[in-house]
């Protein structure tokens, strides 16, 4: 007799990896300003920016952070996970332009209640770190 | 002779409070796939969704999130904070229709680096908590 566990699919292995790589367009900040109500002039008010401590405008942390959320559930562990957790550390500002590339790797399971970790990293056009954390997800 | 400090606004107090209030409508959910690329299907596909355990279509638990990310840029702090981390715990899943409330609170200050960490929690219509954190903001 199959016992439930058996009949799931299997869980990702520990050190496998998805990455995407996307170029943030001065259309995206715009449209994630609408759809987040975050309307914050560091990222839509480019006189504002060129005061502050950024001289310029940069990239909303939360749409970069999407993409982190984008791979983890059309691609690892991919649709019909759940997500239960994230941490972020903001560690550089992404700008208009920029080509980040967001890897996301497996790094540790609890088997029997099928819980993968998951390390989260951006990493921008330069190798700079963006964005670091971990993703805790139910498969 | 003022010192640096003595030059900056002053820091948000612990117990400060801001909330925001919004009602997560189907086409939030499209805008926020195409500015993600997250199209997993448990958020776009009815047929797909009707299948999960969650019965149906449910909101990005990073659009949600992002309203968090927008009260704490646009109110508490407000411009000009910058933004170093973020938890999440995603706790029960925002259905299309559901009207969240967001409440950020400051609980912690280390006044002389100027950072603030603030709870960050989303409750729905039922009062049913959907999301927690913390945030921790440079002022």
């Amino acid at each position: 007799m199959l016992r439930d566990s058996e009949k799931q699919a299997p869980l990702p292995a520990i050190g496998m990896r998805a990455v995407r790589t996307r170029t943030i367009k001065e259309e995206d900040i715009v449209d994630f300003a609408e759809v987040s109500g975050d309307h914050n002039p560091l990222h839509l008010d480019h006189h504002y920016a060129a005061q502050t401590p950024f001289g310029g405008r940069i990239v909303h942390g939360f749409l970069t952070a999407s993409i982190i959320s984008a791979v983890l559930g059309m691609e690892l562990p991919g649709p019909g996970s759940i997500y239960l957790g994230q941490t972020l550390k903001f560690l550089a500002p992404v700008r208009i332009g920029d080509t980040v590339t967001v890897s996301v790797e497996v790094i540790a399971l609890r088997e029997e209640k099928r819980i993968v970790t998951l390390r989260t990293d951006v990493v921008n056009q330069d190798g700079t770190m963006v964005l670091t954390g971990e993703a805790t997800v139910k498969c």
